[in-house]
């Protein structure tokens, strides 16, 4: 087959492999629901096993559950090249986010098994664990946990909306593994990830060339007022908490806005008590998120934002709790990896283009510990988080291929 | 003692079955939740049976639950006079809202039976079903269906957010009743409550005697915009159903404030979906509802609300449906019942004034079929709604000494 020839994957494999991780968590509408650490991510995880070691290869678990898989080379001295995704979901997700890494990288195996490669490095394949922090409100946790960045404890305590902790679920799926949390030696981590933005689709590019990650900075915000009749009591005396969380998320939309196509403003979750009808809301718990490329922008942002809040809260007669979540600064990828990237690209004859990650990544977090980069292929309308997120097969296929071109030229790497 | 010699009725009993019935559904914080139609509701119903029944009167329930107790009269020939107020709660309601004039109702029965009294005409105390409205979404059930503006069917078929249905909830409690649901001939209609507001503590008086009831209109809001990533999607792509609903929200305000004391303009209730803190929300369900003394006024804001609220949701990118759930003129109370209130607290000797009730009552459905009046006495802080409503014990009994003096004016007077 033309795989064997010239070192192709196999397109096909690849896509029949992504539509058979959908079947896991699919839902009516066409899209996935795999929470993390959920019954329905111990079938994914599993399933995840089973290819791996159908692929040959011996399934590592780590204490936050994070997965890996080595396929090892012919250099024993020399250390591997990672790379992967996740295969947990948004509560209304989609069918590629995370999930193409993570079975891109299974092809890129199998395609070295076919091939009868042996790479110099080692090279090696991830899943990691909750990167997209909806169950437990804490976004790339098993990449976060494994670089150090969030210490293992922490993320044990931390607890869904039932009260359930992550260090419960864990154990309640069987995924606490026996190796240590932590980052061993590796050489360089690779994510293939769809971008989730409507970049490349607009520009018709098929391979995205991430060159770094968006600075960010979330908060979790509270305001309380004082719940009493709605037909009752009189302006003067309402203390409407409601009233008051909306002109924030007017006040957060605004200053997205001020910041022009770069600028990223959020409240994406809400919750109002005690939310009935004829009852002025009393307290509002909900969410707020900045993202820009630039780290000045999002500290002039953090240094505003929670001060004009304030002064909307005290005209509101409301009092308004602000609590930054986390705050990370911009992370430009290694440019070494991302060269390798913009080789295999070109050398491939893919229209491509230098981007920006507007999403956090466990690359991002991964790349605090060694030299990373990324890769993105375009997504149908930009969309996803959605149960309509979209891609073609042939995008599928050319975002791997040169995931495996890059992985190769960086094991194969003379040093 | 006293209440024998000029016909008082006894402050310390109704204190006393006040704080008997807050044991039915109090909550830790002091308050009561007794939703319509749940196990509690029955609990609380069961309660007021037997009491009724322990002063000589057998209560009659209808089909949607309502419940009667007639003391007869001397004269047959004479229509009965009506009071009484409901028994169920906000889901974190006080003990007070409804409960005090059910059993305010029931002291002046016992106080009747303590002096010896036979009226000229029947009494007859009524406790209705489901005038909240924070279960099925529709307030004023009860007393709804019995005056004929809320049909039975559409009644039986509102359901809550778990999908029970009131018919199904009557039967599982026990109490769809044999009387037919629909107003029988009565004479007049008396209701107690607490005020719910302000007005009356600020003004020092004891009783606020109720000339009518504010117009409203309420509606259900759906904003349907278009969910995706947080982080990836520029501003020129966002449909935000979060920053249409919250700059409505703010509509709703300044078109409440707008009108000055008078105004009332609330949203009360909201839900945000998917509600996952970097997905930005595509649909956002809130209610909208706007109160006033005057029929034009609503009539105004019924007119300009939607519109302004549709110019706001083109310039959202988000598709916004307002449909007005319900609409209900200004309700004058029957002069000659009001005059009697008034004199009764004019002889008595309390501080009173003249008030139009801001909130809905089950007296204002039943006075488009009846005479009615209603009396209010203040609350502490004008709070209801809320575990912390709180009356003095003097403040009930002057109210239930105000009504007993006027029901049993209207019972005794000449034809």
């Amino acid at each position: 087959m033309t795989a064997q020839t010239n070192q192709r994957i196999d397109g096909r494999r690849l896509w029949d492999s992504l539509m058979d991780m959908a079947q896991i968590g699919a839902t009516p509408k066409g899209g996935v629901r795999r929470l993390t650490l959920t019954d329905v991510d111990r079938a994914g995880r599993d399933r995840f096993s089973t290819l791996c070691e159908q692929a040959g290869l011996k399934v590592r678990v780590d204490a936050i559950g994070n997965m890996f898989a080595r396929r090892e080379g012919r250099d024993p001295a020399r250390l591997p090249v990672l790379f992967g995704s996740h295969l947990d979901s948004q509560p209304s997700g989609g069918k590629f986010d995370g999930a193409l890494g993570v079975l891109a990288g299974l092809e890129v195996i199998r395609s070295l098994n076919d091939l009868g490669i042996t790479t110099e490095a080692p090279v090696e394949l991830v899943n990691w664990t909750d990167e997209e922090g909806s169950r437990f409100g804490h976004s790339l946790m098993g990449s976060g946990v494994w670089s150090g960045m969030v210490p293992l404890e922490k993320a044990y305590n931390l607890a869904d909306t039932e009260g359930v902790t992550v260090g419960q679920a864990i154990d309640a799926i069987g995924y606490r593994g026996p190796e240590p949390a932590e980052a061993f030696p590796a050489d360089s981590y690779f994510e293939l990830h769809i971008e989730q933005g409507p970049i490349l689709e607009r520009n018709a590019d098929q391979i995205g060339i991430v060159t770094g990650a968006q600075a960010m900075v979330w908060y979790d915000a509270v305001a309380t007022g004082q719940d009493s009749h709605a037909g009752t009591t009189p302006p003067s005396a309402r203390k409407d908490a409601l009233v008051c969380a909306a002109r924030v998320i007017d006040l957060v939309d605004r200053m997205m806005r001020a910041r022009g196509e770069e600028g990223r403003g959020t409240v994406g979750q809400l919750l109002v008590s005690p939310n009935s009808r004829n009852v002025i809301p009393g307290e509002v718990r909900f969410s707020v998120e900045f993202r820009h490329p630039s780290d000045a922008e999002i500290d002039r942002l953090d240094a505003q934002f929670p001060r004009e809040a304030g002064f909307i809260a005290r005209d509101c007669g409301v009092k308004l709790e602000i609590e930054r979540v986390f705050k990370n600064p911009a992370q430009p990828f290694d440019p070494e990896c991302v060269a390798l990237v913009e080789q295999a690209a070109e050398r491939l004859g893919y229209k491509s283009r230098k981007i920006v990650s507007g999403a956090g990544h466990d690359a991002v977090y991964v790349a605090r510990r060694m030299p990373a980069a990324m890769i993105f292929t375009p997504c149908k309308d930009g969309l996803s988080h959605n149960e309509a997120e979209s891609i073609e097969p042939e995008e599928a296929e050319a975002g791997c291929q040169v995931l495996f071109e890059a992985v190769l030229a960086r094991a194969n790497r003379t040093l």
